[in-house]
């Protein structure tokens, strides 16, 4: 039994499967990433996209999908930064409203952080919003050990900056 | 006739006619991408998919070319930072060796900030590296009116950190 695999014991983690994904998940994303609420139509179709680019046979976008008794409840997207030598990006991230709070997110992290470290990478980048509806996701991966490596004022909209944050791999 | 057409009489730029790409431009480009030295294999590569991308149909991914007497002797490609409105990335420029020194570049820059502001962007990005090699990309830079927002320390490689250029258009 891995690290992992006992940290997910006694929550709701051990009743979790985690797979790749398969083009049919598509439609099951889509309705998360309308349940979380957070998203924009542009963002919920470029989270999207990044599936079509997948089956189009881009590798470089990994997929990890959360199911809980044959239901999709949370999934992210991470892969290596173009032009880079052990950096990566997790593109994005979703839980269900009604499953959040549950280490889930915490939980495909992790398990993403492990993936990476495998693959030799050295450093996670992660770029979210300065608007207070992102607070709980800025306030997760602080506690995640990210720190904010930069911030573009301004960059989503007159009003929305962009964080970027960042955990160095040990 | 523009204050461009103005500023480009008296130099080299003044002969130099700007046009946007063609499919057949792509090797011209893999010349100049190569000629200039300071681009990785993987680089040039990620330049050349860009042209393929746009072949494909992705309207963002907008190029200028600068040609001398039907040779293209520099390019640019630009276009709007997904999921913002108003940021926009400067995302490749370069101009053959024995033409650099005359303003090219500049003159590209230039152009390409009053393309952006026609098109109400807001602020433009441009990332590049911390090796010494790029010295004279930041030093130009820096000329054009672009500030440091931000620095991803060994980005690119254990000893190439990302700096993150940005100018908000007035």
């Amino acid at each position: 039994m891995t690290n992992l695999e006992k940290k997910a014991e006694g929550n709701l983690s051990n009743k979790i499967k985690l797979r790749g994904i398969i083009a049919e998940d598509k439609e099951e994303i889509r309705n998360i990433l309308l349940d979380v609420g957070n998203f924009t139509q542009v963002e919920v179709r470029v989270a999207l996209s990044l599936i079509d680019e997948r089956f189009k046979g881009d590798e470089d976008y990994n997929f990890l999908i959360a199911e809980l008794e044959n239901r999709i409840i949370g999934y992210a997207c991470y892969g290596p930064s173009p032009m880079t030598n052990g950096t990566w990006d997790i593109y994005w991230m979703a839980v269900l409203k009604e499953f959040q709070g549950n280490k889930i997110g915490s939980f495909l992290t992790e398990v993403i952080e492990d993936e990476i470290r495998k693959r030799r990478g050295r450093l996670i980048l992660i770029e979210t919003s300065s608007k207070e509806s992102y607070d709980a996701t800025r306030t997760f991966y602080e506690k995640k050990g990210y720190r904010v490596m930069g911030k573009i004022e301004r960059f989503y909209s007159e009003t929305d900056d962009k964080i970027i944050y960042g955990k160095y791999l040990k």
